[in-house]
């Protein structure tokens, strides 16, 4: 937090407990909602957050109240009576509302929807039956439409009678009779046209829409790619359902992304805030990979017990065993590199499987690149330095840099292909990404360090 | 690619070889400027780019342009006339010349500058000047400016003749006669207001700004968090200088995680598509962590050979060897989920570093949970699964569930710790992620295993 605003919280705080009602709302009005709620989470207890909230200026009261956390939302809702509630929820944007209902248990879910107004009840249970991950679920159904032969000066007079319940006015959507979505046009269009011009003189007419089971990882990325505010959503039939804005869009963004490195850390998604998980939610969706991976390792065990005895009558054994983990190690962040290099660029559309090819050339010549590298250092490091503390001859030091090199290009072969056959197979490439190719580049690491090594000496 | 795209692009190949050039302006006019730029990329060569580039309809050019790769637009330039360079040039908006010039060869920045107006020069040049993560090296001169005792009909015509060489329009941002930022007002604010309000009575008078050298992505993060469609920057005395759009803070966000994830990765941050890298700059942004991990892991091979001696006298010794690789996985594992979770975190301004002894607290409460769980499943598979190939005793599988415990333990405070630490000193946390924590957490775990394994066998 910056200091500014611990100052204004401080002042926020001293108002409130004074009673200065009247100085407190003044502050409060050139605040952002956003950092609104922020100070009653972070500042007042469950019986003072309701006072605080009831002395909201009316104006602010649903924008903050999007804004809260959802075990506060939740506190507040049970202490609003019918007629607050109905207020805070006729202020805000449907898409808000179906947020907050898909966190809240059925006794609230159920006074929501009873205070709804019909037709708001009417579309919030169309939004809430959409897929979790669809454009449909992040969808607002309050939009500007305007029609075809309209002029701009009629455009402007339906942007100013229905703007205000609008998520975004900045686009709006031309349809025909039957609601079909047939152009598009941004108000700085019309602010540059002239009042009698048609709108569908000077519409886009070829717009770009998604459809509302789309994934909304997909419907993000196509709104960043066009720098549009805004991507209409449309049903089957071509006609416009709702939209999606700039600001859910990078909300998705951003989800995705923290998904994405939850996935390559062998850890099972979870949209929380971290210090709002319970214990019990960390460990659920970290237990199935530990565990997954724990059992896994028994081939590497089974490796070395298999080599074992005949590593024993090597004079060198004990010595082989030592450079186990630096190759294994070695093997997983070169696998591990190549991986989560292929897995951002799938997600980014950067590439795609049919590049499968140009990747694997790509990646076979940087690793044989890097495997010369490190082999060689590697080599250096074993003459000069550990054979300060352990005693063994260069033959060894040339099969454990040897090893290590054909490890290397063997691990970043793996990395790059596994992710790509796993989008092939419609499975997600993070979750096959370093925890699981670790496991496999340490078994095949093994069985080629201890069968060259059991081959040559 | 979806199969519209495909059949389009099929289409503008067919118009462009048959030299249809009217039919291939009428598609062209319905495109969006991105795609065009991948139709480019994708479907012509070098000398066939040029040409077709000239063919774009004017008002597309540039806006293609600015969305065609690095490597494609410096060969577009060097084929330019002095004219149409400038033709180009002149329709960008100014923080896209700047992305374009700091990606050009001097000799190309050269061409570039000498064609732009005096007046563009002097503040292509100042943009040039911030650093590279600033918010001056993000932002657009480019901006609606009103003054606060215009009236909204004064402010749409304001908008009307400086609009279209703005970048965005929606927000406008009002100066006193310094420069200095006194409001904002939306034009959703000024439509639904009167013609003659007076713009000090319908902006919002406390304005939210960064400044020049704030980090772009606080800037973003910020944009984000306010659901702005851009946010003014000020210079130190509070003039504004310009402004953050959102399409650009969404790029700035996807490009952080993408660092991001390249540094828990063990890559040095690079900012190229994967495909456009050449072999030796993922050499090198791969070589430098490779190397220094494997010979970090120079420990691990010392503390195996430490103990070794002592080891070998133990009658289960080789047996104890085979589950060092299980060990170390699994408390790599373990202390990545954590370090990865609290660097998400941070990043996402979820914690900061004073939430220290929360989070220890509560990783403290997981990884005993976690702990007790792979333990106890570890103790069965020992006793079940792997005295099927390997002959050891009860007390062998305690003492290896005994240490796996402790080592998790000890992983999930490490990984949680060390990167609130790095935040702290100023460093990045990304950077001291998995591939760092591994190794001391591989070595701490070898030192644990062994020295209990000696002290009780």
């Amino acid at each position: 937090m910056t200091d500014e605003m611990e100052v204004l919280f401080e002042k926020l705080s001293a108002f409130y407990e004074e009673r200065k009602y009247a100085d407190l709302r003044i502050l409060l009005l050139d605040m952002e909602p956003t950092d609104i709620a922020a100070f009653m989470e972070e500042n007042l207890d469950d019986k003072d957050q309701i006072r605080f909230f009831r002395l909201l200026p009316k104006e602010l009261a649903s924008d903050v109240f999007v804004e809260i956390d959802s075990d506060t939302q939740e506190h507040l809702i049970k202490s609003f009576s019918d007629t607050e509630l109905k207020a805070v929820i006729d202020d805000m944007f449907l898409d808000d509302t179906v947020d907050i209902i898909e966190e809240m248990p059925a006794n609230v879910v159920k006074r929501i929807l009873a205070t709804s107004t019909a037709e708001n009840r009417k579309q919030l249970n169309e939004l809430l039956e959409y897929p979790d991950d669809s454009a449909g679920s992040i969808m607002t159904t309050e939009f500007v439409a305007l029609s075809a032969d309209m002029t701009v000066k009629d455009a402007f007079d339906k942007i100013r009678k229905t703007g205000i319940n609008s998520e975004t006015i900045y686009t709006c959507y031309v349809t025909d009779g039957k609601k079909h979505l047939i152009g598009v046009v941004t108000v700085k269009k019309l602010l540059l046209a002239q009042m009698t011009d048609i709108i569908r003189d000077v519409m886009d007419d070829a717009p770009i829409s998604v459809e509302t089971l789309e994934d909304k990882e997909d419907v993000a990325m196509k709104l960043s790619k066009y720098d549009f505010l805004a991507l209409p959503v449309v049903d089957k039939e071509g006609c416009i359902v709702g939209i999606v804005t700039v600001d859910d869009a990078v909300d998705v963004l951003q989800e995705e992304a923290t998904e994405d490195i939850q996935k390559m850390a062998a850890i099972l998604p979870n949209e929380k805030p971290y210090l709002k998980q319970s214990t019990g939610n960390i460990w659920k969706a970290r237990i199935p990979w530990l565990l997954l991976l724990m059992v896994s390792a028994t081939f590497t065990s089974m490796i070395l017990s298999g080599y074992e005895n005949k590593l024993a009558l090597l004079p060198t054994g004990a010595i082989l065993y030592a450079f186990v983990p630096m190759l294994m190690d070695t093997a997983g962040n070169a696998g591990g590199q190549s991986s989560v290099t292929v897995i951002r660029a799938l997600a980014l559309n950067e590439i795609e499987f049919k590049d499968i090819f140009q990747i694997i050339w790509k990646e076979l010549r940087v690793s044989i690149l890097l495997a010369l590298t490190v082999a060689a250092v590697c080599f250096a490091k074993l003459m000069l330095i550990d054979r300060l503390y352990n005693n063994f001859e260069w033959n060894v030091a040339a099969i454990v840099s040897g090893v290590l090199f054909i490890t290397i290009v063997m691990a970043k072969l793996v990395g790059c292909i596994l992710p790509l056959i796993a989008k092939k197979c419609k499975l997600d490439p993070a979750v096959v990404a370093s925890p699981f190719i670790t496991t496999i580049v340490d078994a095949l690491s093994l069985i080629i360090y201890c069968s060259i090594a059991i081959a040559l000496l």
